[in-house]
């Protein structure tokens, strides 16, 4: 390709709105640009990068024995209504009308079409197990969309959904999936790491996701410092706290607390370590079809952890509320405790359960109950609410949790039969009886990739790409294109290289700009290799330039076969 | 690939709307699946010849220099509104808002967005001309979809827009193009005819289309059966037709004509070729913001061309209408004339300016005028309204025209200035004066071309693909698979093939199945090639099939490189 016929938009400014690196270069180097907000376009240097990700993962999805198909994007809304997620899924669900007033879904996921595509076909045991799997645009409203292509409102995925008869063979997919997914992020040559997750509206039962490891990235991880644990801060789990400090004793009792409202005020009055107190936090939970407050209790040294409280009283969100709010349905900020809270749900942190000499709200004003043991509550009323931390113990082998940020690049599910329970996409057994599928559920964020391989691997220059999903293998540069010298051997170098490689890899910078404008856009641009015929030419030397590294080295003109050596 | 692990639904059925071959044949072979009203998804054997067919067109389009990029399927509304298409689309578009309340539209074709693109970016004649294309899915809200992927209300298209500073750079790319489209329909195979055509809603100057001969096209074509003319019906030109019978002759009056309302009537009535009369056709014509009445004149001997008639009065659409709402207007149905007509807007044929000894309607009932000569009208009255039709002379070489029927997979179009000077999209020319982009639009049907590919190509037994687009090269299939000596030997041939040219492209027929439905499948599916081993394997030999041609050749099964260089 000649960069003079080559649609590269370089410039030198960001958008207003971006804040993230991968966000800057990419939208500085010509590879995308915003349409509206949350909607990009990929110019051609991005939608080459992005065909090279869809290269390798649909290798290794293939090597799995997966199924490559293709539905549509426009989505029978009657699917959704099926499964109920039509009601469930809110704003974030795209949704139209044709002429004839039919509507549709523009599908942030595919469950309910691909399990439409299963039931119309996959009837009997025997032609169970499968896997199949797409890599196609998705939508999903986002109330924000930020960062560029991390968060989008349209995006490219690649979505793989497998249907079972036994709960062995979806263990296997699933181990299947996950190892496919680490072959792909190794091939990408990206730092991530497997954690426990939380299902989230997809639902069912196990899920993973594969964070990269990054400060820019929107999640919370918590990774174990000895053995292999790593979650998602969502559902990660600890092993249960502890307090070396001394634990309040007597009988229970009333106490007056004036104005003392906040953990902290409560334990300084009682010289006692928060770890003893309760803490109440009160959200208004929105439901299909109504709203509600809970009040959820945790330590008063813990934090409440808003996905497993939502998990907790199965709400579609949660929402903050005011002081004036919690007056009207008689409860007072500051005082509220779980003992003889009448006329609101309640959800109390597992690890309360039994334990003795707490201190918590007397649900009246100016006192708190002390000595309290949290027992006789019904075992509904329990649940793990609180946001584990780092320094916090490893459930698995005791040690100290470590924290990072990471970006989920890819979550794999197994979804049971949720879905195919609700559609009633059953399947005959060995013994001619209808079952529901059993499902699980494999999306890898493929225009995120992009996004977080300029994140990661990006410097100050610009983007550095590896040749694997580079736009272009190199870059020759023509330093003056009206030396006639360097231009020859420039165009016999490119001629060369894209006999061996295709031209569609091998970029030849002909345009009439200055060197430094040329390789200033190279460096922004981040192909893995430069060759800059310039000066030295007449000595019959030439530049070779390592993206990466940015080392410099002069090599003969006439040592081609160097070059691609260094490309094959 | 094995069959026992592949998803390809294979069917006795068709759907019960189905009428066209491809749509039957696609079905029934598992490549297609319908979703809802004119919406498919792409099952593996289906998506895997889209893959094709767009690695085919990438090639040559790559060739030709045009950028492959990828623009969001979600467009803002208001380049829509720039451009008025979003007002003069009609039912045709889909719309959607978002949880802001902001429009978007699910683009049919990609004009404005690309010239957003442009404007965003090529601001200087320098960067002129640029050919910027994307291969991806469009939305078309047909009021009838039908023959299942020939006219979906989803589809695959590739779509380019080219922007140039002058007409001259314009006109080569658009024959560019056109080389480009004839090396894309050469390479798959297909009987094509380049064609006149109308611009249709996308609108412009110039505007060819290709199409593929085949009875089931909803085109008709015109060709001349001498020189290389043809052209779409609905902008088939004719050389002015002549007629021999002889031409009433007289001074110009009124004559009574009882009753006397058809074409076939008044030729009768005053022993005259029905060239000789003229008839009047009325239609409803829509616009943005108004409907009126249209009366178009033609010879009596012609039929009005629709869309010519929508072009000559710029309506977005023509409806019929009843003799009450002609009354209404004061118009007297079978009695209606050029002359004196007042009160409603008509157009008359070219053909019919200054003929003389014409028969129209007066305008009164019961009466026509006689001996009447078209002129003293005002040049705007004057346009091509009559379908050419075959025996009707070539425009060119003067020699008769032959009719067919043919199937839209191409189209291209100079747009001129239509959308840029809309949208205000422009670059500084040499002078620095802003200019609006001269464009160009090229666009052809990726999943059209499957179906026609099925049409064009598929027997009574099924599907027929050659190895270019066909899912597998060939289908290696195993008579019984309890014979050991079958399966081993079937497992080595299949080795040997994935090794020569990988295992996306070989299909091992490993399944539990009767030999009978084997073969029936590999017909129905259309693979090039079966080697079936069954009993004669037992003699050291293997059966040979060719699907196009259903021959069959015994060959040694020792001579495995035959096979080979039969797919290379």
């Amino acid at each position: 390709m000649k960069f003079s016929k080559f649609f590269a938009p370089t410039s030198k400014e960001a958008p207003k709105d971006a804040v993230l690196k991968s966000h800057i270069l990419l939208s500085r180097a010509g590879y995308i640009m915003q349409q509206s907000s949350g909607i990009y376009n990929y110019l051609p240097l991005g939608y080459s990068v992005i065909e090279n990700i869809k290269k390798i993962v649909n290798k290794h999805m293939q090597n799995s024995g997966a199924n490559y198909l293709n539905l549509s994007y426009a989505t029978d809304a009657n699917l959704w209504k099926k499964s109920g997620r039509y009601y469930q899924f809110g704003d974030e669900l795209l949704r139209f009308l044709d002429r004839k007033e039919n509507e549709y879904v523009l599908a942030p996921t595919h469950e309910e079409s691909m399990v439409d595509v299963a039931a119309s076909f996959l009837k009997s045991y025997k032609q169970l197990p499968i896997n199949l799997y797409q890599i196609t645009s998705k939508f999903r409203d986002e109330a924000r969309p930020r960062f560029g292509l991390m968060r989008a409102k349209e995006f490219i995925m690649k979505d793989a959904y497998s249907f079972h008869s036994d709960e062995q063979s979806l263990d296997d997919e699933f181990l299947n999936m996950q190892n496919t997914y680490c072959k792909i992020l190794e091939e990408l040559n990206l730092d991530y790491r497997i954690v426990e997750a939380d299902s989230g509206a997809i639902g069912g039962s196990g899920s993973r996701e594969f964070m990269v490891l990054s400060d820019a990235g929107e999640d919370d991880i918590l990774l174990c410092t000895k053995c292999s644990y790593a979650a998602n801060v969502e559902a990660a789990k600890r092993a249960k706290k502890t307090c070396a400090n001394e634990r309040p004793e007597g009988d229970a009792s009333k106490f007056k607390t004036p104005n003392i409202k906040s953990i902290e005020e409560l334990s300084n009055f009682f010289k006692v370590d928060s770890f003893y107190t309760i803490k109440a936090i009160v959200k208004k939970a929105i439901y299909e079809n109504e709203q509600k407050l809970v009040v959820f209790f945790v330590r008063g040294c813990d934090e409440l952890e808003e996905t497993k409280a939502k998990s907790a009283c199965k709400a579609l969100e949660l929402i903050d509320i005011d002081e004036n709010e919690l007056k009207q349905h008689g409860l007072i900020a500051g005082f509220i405790g779980p003992i003889g809270l009448a006329g609101v749900d309640f959800y109390i942190d597992n690890e309360l359960e039994n334990e003795e000499n707490m201190i918590c709200g007397a649900n009246e004003i100016d006192y708190h109950l002390i000595n309290i043991k949290i027992t006789n509550f019904n075992k509904q009323r329990y649940a793990d609410l609180i946001k584990v931390q780092k320094d916090d113990n490893c459930p698995h082998c005791g040690n100290k949790l470590d924290s990072t940020k990471g970006i989920e690049v890819g979550h794999i599910f197994k979804l049971g039969t949720k879905y195919s329970s609700s559609m009633n996409a059953t399947y005959l057994d060995e013994n001619g009886k209808t079952q529901p599928y059993i499902m699980g559920c494999y999306g890898i964020g493929v225009s995120r990739l992009l996004a977080v391989l300029a994140q990661t691997k990006g410097d100050d220059k610009g983007l550095v790409f590896d040749k694997k999903v580079a736009p272009f293998y190199i870059d020759i540069i023509i330093q003056d294109i009206k030396d006639n010298d360097q231009t020859k051997y420039a165009n016999d170098v490119y001629k060369t290289l894209c006999d061996e490689f295709g031209d569609g890899l091998i970029l030849l910078d002909d345009r009439n700009e200055r060197i430094g404008a040329k390789l200033k856009d190279y460096e922004l641009i981040g192909i893995p290799y430069a060759l800059v015929i310039g000066k030295n030419y007449l000595e019959g030397k030439v530049e070779l330039i390592n993206r990466a590294t940015l080392e410099k080295e002069l090599i003969d003109a006439s040592d081609i076969s160097k070059i691609i050596n260094l490309l094959k």
